[in-house]
């Protein structure tokens, strides 16, 4: 090498390395460890956004659909929604002198949680009644901010929307930063989600998919109200999910990320549709900053799709590993 | 004025004039005549979007629902979706020989609509399962698709999504450019208009609500499918379409328009509520051009709606004298 090309070299090396740390700063993902994980998702909304590629999609078909419990936020010791159905009952039993005999409000009174869950099904429709239904659509709305704004986690202290996983909402940006829609299809309740959905997670209210209860439209004294039924009307769990994508989407997601077996057929139609798909399976490994469980949980429930992903090619975010920081709120 | 200032006067005025030109090319409904009408929508747009305006409306609220039959595209003789049902009969009849005796599959088979008519709501059911459900939803899709890109309007020879209203295109185009979000809330069926909403209307599959059936999900020879089944899910009409509303788009919207007392609780909802609101009737004036039709009309009633309408503050449509232009076509 000429001694003009060393000098050129020297002259341009400063230079690169001030572009370093310009791209470190723009690490999309700077909450996920480097990995195969963070490898494997990169590399996907990569090919499927490059023009020219042979697994390039328009953005008209790029959606991506997330569970919510245990996906975009936690839902140990139980799900959230079911501690504010819990935390409801409290505040209206003055009202309810009934319940201090009628089950399972009796047992929530007293706080015999193993005698709330023995009611079962049946329990379960009694507490979704009182505190779901039977009213209008912006007075539950307003209960569920009202809870959000003063409940506190067990474990944390934390208010329930602030126990969402940052590596996640990177991901829902990242993905929104490449033309893809994202959409919520979970279990959990939509009216519930939607309260707090467009703020904590940039997912506004017409792209939030769940479990829903009917409704009725009727004029009150000259106002038009929406009227909250206790009947069930979709039940967004299992084979529900797609289902539930069919009958709010209208078309197959590309993308698909759950936690638990009910996410298992969301997963399962995603990645079984023609092109480029991508599966993704949170696995809670981490006990210490989080929780860790799995095949044998109560709450999230994750056995088959543990079994099946390494054949349905679905790659699976070990918690532990792959996540820097779980919540926000850890964040240096 | 002094000499010069009359020098500079005359000197700007022809920069004045070129701008004349650019402004009126710029209008964004050049196929609706100027009139109260045209005004109206103008005025409202603006108030809506001009920041630090007293009805200022962030964009996340910016929703406006639109009806789709006799509103987005024409609904004469019949809805087009009845047609399509009825060419389907015809289409799979070789395959069921024992409709040539089977109600209302006989009368429909020898042309006789009367009788199909008064086959009722038993017989839609049947026309409706036959055409619609036991099969999966991409089958159902890629017959819509065939049958839009060979069938023909009786009376214009025109594809039936040809036959749509290129002031309301322009609509719809403006209100997105403002901000707005543009769904459907039809009666008509949400898998069957999703089909060709995207290219027609520029409304993505996720934001079309209207009537369904319900679904379920299984794996048939290895292959996950949707299959539709002959059950009704939602009838996206009259009270439930603020219902649909509610349970897909999860706000009210702050404009909608509609063209029938279908349409008149989805109207009455959205423009009761607080802030600046716009409701929008289309009223079918012009005979010529397209039909002249309203209260006494079989398709796409207007009664309740007409009277209310000055009541309720909705901005109504005459059709013959607001619209430069009906159809695309009939664009010189």
């Amino acid at each position: 090498m000429g001694i003009l090309n060393k000098l050129r070299m020297l002259a341009t090396a400063p230079l690169l390395l001030l572009f370093i740390p310009a791209l470190s700063l723009a690490d999309p993902l700077p909450s996920w460890n480097d990995g195969t994980t963070k490898t494997a998702i990169v590399d996907f909304v990569e090919k499927v956004t490059r023009k020219g590629s042979p697994d390039f999609v328009e953005e008209s078909q790029r959606i991506a659909t997330f569970d919510n419990d245990g996906n975009l936020w936690a839902e140990q010791p139980v799900y959230f929604q079911l501690i504010y159905a819990i935390d409801q009952v409290k505040k209206m039993a003055p009202q309810h002198p009934e319940w201090k005999t009628e089950e399972p409000f009796a047992s929530i009174l007293k706080g015999d949680r193993r005698k709330v869950m023995a009611s079962g099904k049946e329990g379960l429709m009694k507490i979704l009644a009182a505190t779901h239904a039977n009213m209008t659509a912006e007075e539950f709305q307003s209960n569920v901010r009202d809870w959000l704004n003063t409940a506190k986690h067990p474990k944390t202290g934390q208010p329930y929307n602030k126990m969402v996983y940052q590596p996640m909402l990177e991901l829902l940006d990242y993905l929104r930063a490449n033309g893809f829609k994202t959409f919520i299809v979970s279990g959990g309740g939509v009216d519930f989600m939607r309260v707090f959905a467009e703020q904590t997670y940039g997912i506004p209210p017409d792209q939030v998919v769940g479990s829903s209860i009917k409704a009725k439209y009727e004029v009150r004294d000259g106002k038009p109200v929406i009227i909250k039924l206790p009947e069930i009307n979709l039940v967004d769990d299992k084979e529900g999910k797609p289902v539930g994508i069919h009958q709010y989407i209208g078309q197959r997601p590309i993308f698909a990320a759950g936690n638990s077996d009910g996410d298992y057929q969301m997963m399962e139609w995603t990645t079984a549709g023609d092109g480029p798909r991508f599966g993704l399976l949170l696995h809670h490994t981490d006990g210490e900053r989080e929780w860790a469980y799995d095949r044998k949980s109560h709450i999230g429930q994750l056995n088959k799709g543990l079994d099946d992903a390494g054949e349905k090619g679905w790659t699976v975010i070990d918690m532990k590993n792959d996540w820097k920081v779980i919540f926000p709120f850890d964040k240096k």
